[in-house]
């Protein structure tokens, strides 16, 4: 089933690119939690289209209303939905549905699924506007997380054949820390201004740039998750390859242990202030799909946004021919810089449904 | 939860390495499926140990016992209990369970999440036998998608710095289905050679060696899949990082597509003998978590195998100090081999519940 | 947890009696559905309050707003999205929580379960209100269920101690349709009027009845359900003793049959136009967990609605002293009237869910 | 879908009748419980037949293995796999399946639900032996239960015509632990006496009988379950409903509040030692779905055995024309006294997966 996730935490996520408003149900955070409007609204603004020269014009408005689970501020305990309202992009006419599908979009894919019925204005429910309430709801799992320790930090590791500092290897937190306060969050200023410049140059191509982002998840204990089936990698993989764009997942040194030996890849055990950990962290922060207490490091690779100004082959469904398209309007020429806050609100997702799982097994 | 999947194709996994079995209940194939039993038994060959000097030499009888669901040699519809009885594995003795853990494996982690009560023998649940049956479910959705004309193929795509050919380039099926009859699967003799010295040198220095598994899916019809949360995408790689030893996993281009632009990495629609295809195919047979009827290309990368005979550093739980371990036995240098139909049956169970969400969806 | 049900079927329920606004959240339904607006008015209509001196004189407009899913009046196959804004309920003022629980509501339980930090306003997420959009999925579900040659009719049975006729045994079937045009919903028409007779008696007392709602499924075909776990039984159960008041629920001849012999209690199967019925139908429709074709028949005990005049005695949760309670404002005297509608939403929905269970099993 | 149960307890059930075994996966017992292997025992020898001349002569051992999960008598926490071979009921010859399927069983349901392929020997997987693994699975929920002080005794609450005593009043508990010990679970001798002698008359006459299994859950502490849609009475009545023969569940006063009064039905809050409890208990320990720390109160009505030695009408599917059936062989001519200890094992069952959701729920 599509729009659901999660077994401890769950999720009903609903809502189209042009219908009347995104949101989604979540069930499991705890009675009582104080909700930080603050950082919601500020994972809300990173996640915000129009911010600048990088990314497109449209601007959302993106206030969260909750419709239920908040009282005086605070969670309830109850189910928590939280709904997006869509504000000038709802299209008054409806048109006649998908003819000639935009290529690497969802178009086709979506017209099959759906048997010719669906919303397919503006990517429908195969759009990333969808990524708004999750972020909003990666917010409220952040905070839950944080008064557990954990925090979570996302950069984009590789642009336009650039490459970011290694984040695992980031000692100094504040570094981390500022990562939010950028437009383009980069550990390296000349990284960030080199990829700035392969994202402008790709937009005056009338073309696109994709990237890696990366994310480290910091004081997450030992013990999350489990071997057959829902290991760290199993659950984080499920909501991170549900993000458009998403073609590629990796945990640790990831594609590179490949071409390793053990002798190299292997993590040696050591002891630091009394506490195990690990010498290297190749793994990632997880072996045999259960985090070790070392911090959690993924990699997703994004394909470049498939909406391009260059003219591109397609076929007409109508018709049953092939056709030119020329997608008209403004699109981002990287999603990247707005993925960013989406990748780190999966994160919090999927640690908080491993938490609450790893809460269940308690002997209490 | 760890040993349960799917949600119209219903999996339940238990057992240990060193337990007095492993097995699978299956529930959602359907009823009067005259059981493939030479297939089956291929396929758990082509998993065993013991086969050749590239894998250990642990030998393991590997027969399936259906304890339900089956009847004359047919499915009965009802659910499917498929055990594996272990044989010489059996330790009379259970010793005092882990002390020094094993870096990489999942020795401390377990003992961790199961509090020191787990059985550790051999990797207990975290091993690598659980995927025996694994392949035997596998082997039964294999045939289910085969007869509505899916076929799924799997090949070593790279080792030990050795790439084989591009499996979603191969035009002449008859060159995937040679590649169930090999000792190493690759499409070239050239690369096999090279990736079986690889194994063969990693062996005698005491180390190991990771590689690529890449698979291919044909015949999938557009439609499978869906946007948030379980994409084609999510519900592969959820069942691929429940793999021991899998750190990576992408579609299509993958990890490459990061570094392209959007004018190259798109893939036009084109019709061919009346059907709608694209061009090329980087996005794996993938738009917007949805099948759109080309390949399914999916690539796991898998770390080297953690057991090596070299020295290691680790940390006596006991004493809480430093130590050296040095593992003894026999281990496989290269699991690769052996992981092939491993993720050829990940990749079946996945298809399986795709369908069967599908089958749910139409208009009946 | 809570407010998700369905594996096929899927639902996200969500809001709090004096919050904002309630919803519900419903993947798997078809696309390309039209949707019936009059029907489920028509449902709601039954279900809100206020229609006459039966019911409490609150007043709430109870109309559907699509956040998503449904498209220029038909059903996308995306997630739909349906809430109902509250209107005058909403407190400006939230007050100090719960001290005094009402006897037999969830005020107490609810301070429990949710750590006092619960919306304990009008009941909260306990509260009937969240019936509202369940009557709305079930309005949806019942088109569903219509096209394909099930219908679902529910009487009062019981109220007061008056019985009314068997809903088993009406021949004709515009006698069940025209159950929905009367605002006490029996068969015969002087057991109504006993039955409301006793509702206005009660009311005069301040004090309230309790009945049985009976519900008719016809159409259903045999092969519906399973034997361990969700027999059609479980899964029709499950959702009935949702609905607040319910305290039994029975099948067919329900607890008649612990006083039966077998030879009175067996239904001897029959041939009637070469299809295969039963003499008798004290099976309710289903045999081992598995619908045979017969009418579906189900009874749902309702308690008394704990709300009464009379001043009941209860304990002062901040003095922890005992102390006397009399429960303000208007309530209804008896909850089935408007509880008629709601069994058969749960039940269409607890239908929808196996029917697609089933579409899922078919060889396709 | 049918075999598999629970969220935070899963369940998989496997087996039919004349199958090699019957068995369950279980996941989400906490690790380091040592198993009461003499509780376990007990509880299947209460289950199995030919204890007396009340149930059929049919002997099984029911010997539990336990494939996976405990070690040296201990809970690894890994999932648990218990089998139970089946001995001389193997049919050698599998017969030409079914053709006159006997009323009121699943011969006929399990014939459409399974296309024809069903193993439909000995009632196959609808069969009561299924329940034997419920049993096993049951008895270590207890034991899980017990530890965190909580107990279950069910008892013959009526049967013949006769009536127990009410089991929710008793207050001398050492009379609840004596059910365990009797060949006939009931608190009265003389009750006992005259149900066991409406069972002698019913075989004698080649008929059965139904009744009614009462059981009672102390020490349940309040604020277990949820409301919509996993109240208490939801995941019992789903579990309960499962059982072959139950078509009746209620809570409390169940029907009889149908015919209360609020000012009756309403159970007055009440300090005893301190704690809030209620002066009645006609909720049955439940209100708004949610535990309220009294005894949890529930009713089973079972209707009588369908297999009786009389001749009945039935059709003969091959030929499409009715037919006369004589059931061979011996049968229980009532179930109830082995279906007691079924009862408790759901029950068991279904406490265990509230208490984890409320485990899952804490503030940790």
């Amino acid at each position: 089933m599509s729009s659901f996730f999660g077994q401890y935490l769950r999720l009903g996520l609903f809502g189209q690119s042009h219908g009347p408003a995104v949101g989604v149900t979540v069930d499991g955070l705890p009675a009582g939690m104080e909700i930080d409007m603050a950082a919601l609204g500020k994972a809300l603004a990173r996640r915000a289209p129009g911010q600048s020269g990088l990314s497109t014009a449209r601007r959302e408005a993106d206030e969260v209303e909750f419709l239920s689970g908040v009282m005086e501020g605070r969670t309830t305990g109850q189910p928590i939905c939280a709904v997006i309202r869509s504000g000038d992009t709802r299209s008054a006419d409806y048109g006649a549905g998908v003819d000639a599908p935009r290529p690497s979009h969802a178009d086709y894919t979506g017209h099959i699924r759906y048997f010719g019925f669906e919303d397919w204005r503006g990517g429908g429910s195969f759009s990333g506007r969808l990524t708004a309430p999750l972020v909003a709801c990666g917010a409220l799992c952040a905070q839950f997380l944080q008064s557990r320790g954990i925090r979570i930090y996302a950069h984009i590791a590789q642009l336009g054949g650039f490459a970011d500092e290694d984040i695992d290897s980031v000692e100094d937190i504040s570094r981390l820390a500022a990562l939010r306060e950028k437009r383009l969050p980069t550990l390296s200023e000349a990284a960030g201004s080199a990829m700035e410049n392969a994202i402008l140059a790709a937009k005056a191509a009338g073309d696109s740039v994709g990237g890696v982002i990366a994310c480290r998840m910091d004081g997450a204990p030992a013990g999350l998750g489990a071997p057959f089936f829902d290991s760290v990698e199993s659950v984080l993989s499920h909501l991170l390859f549900s993000i458009p764009g998403v073609k590629g997942v990796s945990f640790g040194a990831g594609f590179d242990l490949a071409a390793m030996r053990g002798s190299e890849a292997n993590d040696a055990c050591v002891l630091e202030e009394g506490r195990i950990r690990t010498a290297t962290n190749h793994a990632g922060g997880v072996n045999g799909g259960v985090s070790n207490g070392m911090p959690i490091i993924v990699r997703c690779a994004f394909r470049p946004t498939p909406s391009i100004a260059q003219p591109q082959r397609t076929v007409s469904l109508r018709e049953m021919k092939e056709t030119e398209l020329r997608i008209q309007g403004r699109h981002d020429p990287c999603i990247l810089p707005r993925a960013v806050p989406v990748v780190e609100a999966m994160c919090a997702i999927g640690l908080t449904e491993l938490w609450k799982e790893r809460l269940a097994c308690l002997k209490a």
